[in-house]
């Protein structure tokens, strides 16, 4: 069946298994040490245009946010997010399971508002009965957020500027960056990014590869230690080769972009076709994911053609469903769609 | 160089990579919904002789034994172990992260005694002071251990004999399942662990995978919400046909058996390569894993030829050091081996 | 200086302190198992007409939340709570420190709204992507709640028939209970609460102890092992007479009932006084704990006077305090009082 | 009966009663803030010979152990104690509850030995897979240990230099301390314990108060946002001045000394009748514990009229025992004891 159910049904793109196999019996030390993860972080460092990156392969999305925050706070601290941000709604409390309050603020189209969080901030401090609460310590942002939004180059800024003024980090969460970075409509480039974030990742696991984040500290800030706190939350994989060799292989040749901008321009013609058909789109997303807002009985029945996401109830008798497109979306899958939307 | 360094050194066998690249456009699910990981289960639930089992793939032998030990034991109790226990020495502390203590037994070739387990349990439960003390809620074995020992039927079934007394779990690390079940002096099969055991895994990263545990649960007792916890554990790969495919791979054709037999066959070679050049065993193990007494100048000469784990110092001039066989040693590797250890 | 800062700035009511003195050389054993506890228990147990009635006695209110909610959720599980709970705000993250999320819903001048209760378990148990969410596992209440308003027996029936329809415990805060079940403006009772409630607590703390607070499990429903992880949590008092002496006292000749009266007594006589010069109510609440929105100017003179607590911003120039009568506010206090508000 | 059993059976010292009398109207800010626990504090300071000693107060011991781990450790970090250290056996696995694991050595009469401290430091950081292990970060030891034994100075100094040379702080659990400052047989002082340790406490709870630890940071080293760790720990007393009042009544007029050396004349006494009966020690205890070998069947009638408490089995036909005096024993106790003593 026809799928747009998310961007992660696909394997892996053919370069990476094809390197995959290529240095499969080569005989290489464990636990991120071989010269393929080397060479990974010395092509990420060049991307990021930022020399003295440190950077840790880790395997998926939730792992890196509950390593990154659990190792970043202090006990006595928590982590602002977006009230739709991954962190807060869909990790099964992972975060909290580290010991850390996610400290919700609202969302719009899934982004934090940088005034709201200096107003947080600056309440915070001014409550004679702070040390009873829990200090927020970190605001993470996703980058698309969990709607396909992005921030502008502007907005990162302010968001950098109040959190270095309260000195906390600023944590990206890119699992799906490649489609941001790739987006018509931004100003946000990898070395912007890190300029302006303590620490963000590079998503592996929805841009092509298997599985796989690449963690960046672009301030030589870098947990002490941070090798074994990874392996104390069982994340340290034994063979790190299989992390080293796909991110090799992705920012070599600008892989890793082409193949987003090719996600991306699939989306462009995906909401061209809904366009065209009338459809309502739930919000302007630049990026890969796309919502559209489908009427119920209209929904069953594309359902029994192509794969696609229940995102939430929009009223009565309409849904908010989610089509995603990838690295490995095809025109010709474009083109099947085309064909059901004819009503 | 020449390495035996240890079992993971390679990647993972070439047909397992083929399974990989021969799936890798299909759309699938994720989270482990798909029909790979499906048709690895049974395959095991055969080879398990154990119908009922509930399985699940995780990624690592860390974050397996975290989860098991953080998800079956109750607040107020710990595992036993070894002295030498994975859990007790080389997690980094991963039982003690989850709020679990490792109750430490003395080790006998890195196993324990069952008699000593019973005294353990009996003292703990008549003294008057218990309720300010760990309760002992599980029992942790390697097999093989740490060491490259097993366990017999008959200790199995003593250790289990008496967990059922007590009404604690069983828990087997099976991270090197294939080499115990494959060894020549073993009387310990997959059914009969099934039997035995309460909660265990068939490791696949140590044996031919590029990653993976298969962990089986034979009593239907698999925790209630598993899969959210090990979500919440950040465990939960996005892209499970990852290790669908590999289980699914390794348990087709008795290719588990056959690559563990493999690497059982090139143990046997070496040891009796050292036998014949007159080095000491520092125990005798009947696995993939040997340890040798290496006087240290020889040590340093050797490993300029051959790679291999420094172990601990055996005396003040002697050192235990381990060479590993694998599903990838070669006999050529093994003939290589014999011409370096000519003096 | 006059102070209606809490209802926690004297010591302990005078019997209180008087049976600790004549108790004090007797030989008793320790961590709660001497007889002044039993006692303790039986008249709490009369007292909510529940003879199987499980009580251990905690030491303060944090302490308690994070020791009940800890122990009673499984890892997969958060706590439903109104915005304002206790819990969500005022405890420095103690739930998240102990693996729980808390899930906040909107609050009613302090109060969770069944209906919306209900409906967000609905919601949850509907969604297709529950269980990459956190579980509602509890209902969480405070009675008084924060804002010192009450839920009525209708609305406590209610919520407990959802909480039993869904098979999660409802747990009362009842920190400053006393007041709530003296308070002239409410059918709710102590058998009524335990009839209702699958675990709450007794305060003691605000109510006339030095310290204590008494956690009731009406269903025999006590966490197996609740003494050891009372111990694990660094909870367990050595010397537990002194919770058993201080809630003996309490539960003795209704001592509790009636100094919780007499604090309802004079919070009627601070009402009046507020009412009869003119002062706006933040909200009407029939307890201990008064809000009064002063203009700030206004505010800053009384300070000088009276010790009250700062609540929060109502506007520009109008800020919410609050007024907290207790068991050893005086006549003379409300009177001189009074004197102060005369503008 | 006549009871021996621990030093913790009575209430408190009558003066602490009294001042708690006195006091107990004094309308006093809440959570440690008032003036008796700043002017317990200042004496504290001075008795330790400390001026800038930070200083914190808890309820009990067990509670006080993990906060002062679970805030002081990293948490890639464990703490070495000795195999009988309070921390290892008897808190219900309250540290490991906080992350940490207790990294176990021998004991010798209770006490840790240097060399044995430094060789285990030592090789851990000459391990080369210590990244994969637990990070010693702490030394704890417990002064008089759980066998009544102490330390001299000069072991201390030797302790604090190998912890300082490692950067790692040592921690001195105090919970009899007064018993051990006042021994005959010590060159142990508050200031030299303030000099050596990087924090340390003075047991209340044990030594005269109804409940109370003093912790002692001497090097301006409390963690950050101390306050607010213990109030998420719910170890933050609303009425502070609870253990205020105490400590300050403790260190007026030497009380916590002259109280202290009662007992440990109390204790010579005791050893004085047990040895002119001819009875055997386990081991030569210098305070308040002794540790009696007893016959069984002698065992059995001595519990007939007197209470201590077993401490473990010594062969097949005979039990240690333990024998406490404390602030609370009387000449006539011993008196009582020794006419139980005559066979």
């Amino acid at each position: 069946m026809l799928s747009f159910e998310s961007d992660y049904i696909q394997g892996a793109h053919e370069k990476i298994l094809q390197r995959l196999v290529e240095t499969n019996m080569e005989a290489l030390p464990g636990y991120g040490s071989d010269k393929y993860c080397e060479s990974a972080k010395e092509k990420i460092r060049q991307a990021c245009d930022c020399e003295e990156a440190e950077i840790f392969f880790l395997t998926g999305g939730t792992q890196t946010n509950e390593i990154i925050i659990g190792t970043m706070l202090a006990p006595y601290e928590g982590v602002i997010a977006a009230k739709t941000g991954h962190v807060s709604v869909h990790e099964a409390g992972a975060i909290e399971h580290t010991g850390h309050k996610v400290l919700e603020l609202p969302q719009h189209d899934g982004k934090l508002d940088a005034k709201e969080v200096q107003q947080y901030l600056k309440t915070f401090w001014e409550d004679g009965n702070h040390e009873h609460m829990v200090f927020p310590g970190m605001v993470y942002i996703s980058h698309p957020t969990e709607y396909g939004t992005l921030y502008t180059k502007a907005e990162l800024e302010e968001l950098a500027d109040i959190c270095r003024s309260y000195q906390i980090p600023l944590f990206l969460d890119g699992a799906r960056l490649g489609y941001g970075l790739m987006s018509n409509d931004t100003d946000v480039t990898l070395p912007m990014i890190a300029g302006c974030c303590d620490v963000f990742y590079i998503g592996g696991t929805k841009v092509g590869a298997l599985c796989g984040e690449a963690v960046v500290f672009p301030k030589r800030n870098m947990p002490k230690h941070f090798l074994t706190m990874v392996k104390q939350n069982g994340a340290l994989l034994a063979k790190g080769r299989l992390l080293g060799v796909q991110f090799d292989t992705l920012f070599t040749d600008d892989l890793y972009y082409r193949i987003s901008k090719h996600a991306i321009e699939m989306a462009e013609d995906l909401k061209r076709l809904f366009r065209e058909k009338g459809y309502r789109f739930y919000l302007d997303s630049p990026t890969n994911q796309q919502f559209i807002i489908l009427e119920d009985s209209q929904m069953q029945k594309l359902q029994q053609e192509v794969a696609f996401s229940f995102w939430e109830k929009y009223d009565e008798s309409h849904t908010v469903v989610r089509f995603a497109t990838s690295w490995a979306t095809t025109e010709e899958d474009i083109e099947r769609l085309g064909k059901l939307l004819i009503f």
